[in-house]
């Protein structure tokens, strides 16, 4: 089947936000946890969270144009500099989805989807009780990206809360084992299983399972 | 299990790369298909596409600092202007994995680990055959990120090729049954089981599986 730009154009607006959102591969699936000046928390599902680098640790995050429904979690980064990501297991898909709600400033999602506040003495933003894996990240840039609006908001890592028995020797994190979930286009989640580890790819030699 | 800032700069530099690249939690799986000016083809996988929009329909791309070993792909991006992105799938994870290793320039990554190219009329950039879900994109910009020194490379999508029987009547691509994989950390290969497509989230109502 082939689909050309011109019909990627001609698409209704709600076919090719599913279509296209398809079309990047599976996602990750975070929730974004933050709060404002006066303490009001808001928590946030996002599919665009990615790696930019290891050393320092920086993950980059990709935001609608701010006039949007979804602007409490960018005014809240930029007032505190501070924010969580925490990944969505298979037990909270539901509630994690129903944050994409457009729910009032005052209300916090945490306490309208039922979903747990915790707090560490570092980070000035809220994490998500009921995830696994759970990150503390300082504000380092937000690029408004002309192209379309969006925003691209880089956090440095600054502390990593996990379920134990998850970090293997060498520093692998086994998120599968601690469920977290994928997206796929605009609303799919599905759990994995393990295909296996493959080595380091040299020209010289096939890569084999090493796990 | 508490990992702080300071633990994560200690950390062994291949310790901290499996670490910190499990973060993020789950990612996409694409193999990018270029050309130089002389029809030098390249494959690379990368873990880092991820969507920016859907119209005009662009995708972002994480290219680590050119001085290092895979420097092929944004030279021949800029050279030609144009890309093709591949999703893998779980038959040539294997295949994919091994364009990883540091092959010479002159060396076609295809030849070397055995996928087949394919070209369409359209796009000045190779796809993968065995791939079920074929990308073909023009450069619109590549944003060097001084925070680490690596490129962000922004495309938008200008042909889409797919197999039969995976897009649905409201633009949802299934790209489960199209096999499309995830990676995890640096290394790990996951196929995918869905739970479930959830409701359009409002706040008076709570999300329900949809199909």
């Amino acid at each position: 089947m082939l689909v050309s730009a011109e019909d990627i154009k001609n698409m209704d607006q709600k076919f090719r936000a599913l279509f296209v959102n398809s079309l990047s591969g599976f996602k990750s699936a975070n929730l974004v946890g933050t709060q404002d000046n006066n303490g009001t928390t808001n928590l946030s599902i996002v599919s665009s969270v990615f790696h930019i680098g290891a050393s320092p640790p920086l993950m980059g995050m990709i935001h609608r144009p701010e006039t949007e429904r979804s602007g409490h979690t960018i005014q809240n980064i930029r007032e505190t500099g501070e924010y969580t990501l925490n990944h969505v297991n298979s037990l909270i898909i539901k509630q994690a989805h129903q944050t994409s709600a457009k729910y009032p400033k005052e209300t916090s999602e945490f306490d309208a989807v039922g979903l747990s506040l915790e707090w560490s003495e570092q980070t000035k933003a809220p994490f998500v009780e009921e995830s696994h894996i759970q990150l503390g990240l300082e504000l380092r840039e937000i690029n408004h990206l002309e192209i379309n609006g969006t925003y691209l908001i880089i956090g440095e890592i600054t502390e990593v809360r996990l379920v134990d028995g998850i970090v293997g020797k060498d520093g692998f994190v086994d998120i599968e084992k601690a469920s977290s979930v994928v997206v796929s286009s605009l609303d799919s989640y599905h759990v994995t299983e393990a295909l296996g580890r493959l080595s380091y790819a040299k020209p010289d030699k096939p890569v084999t399972v090493i796990r």
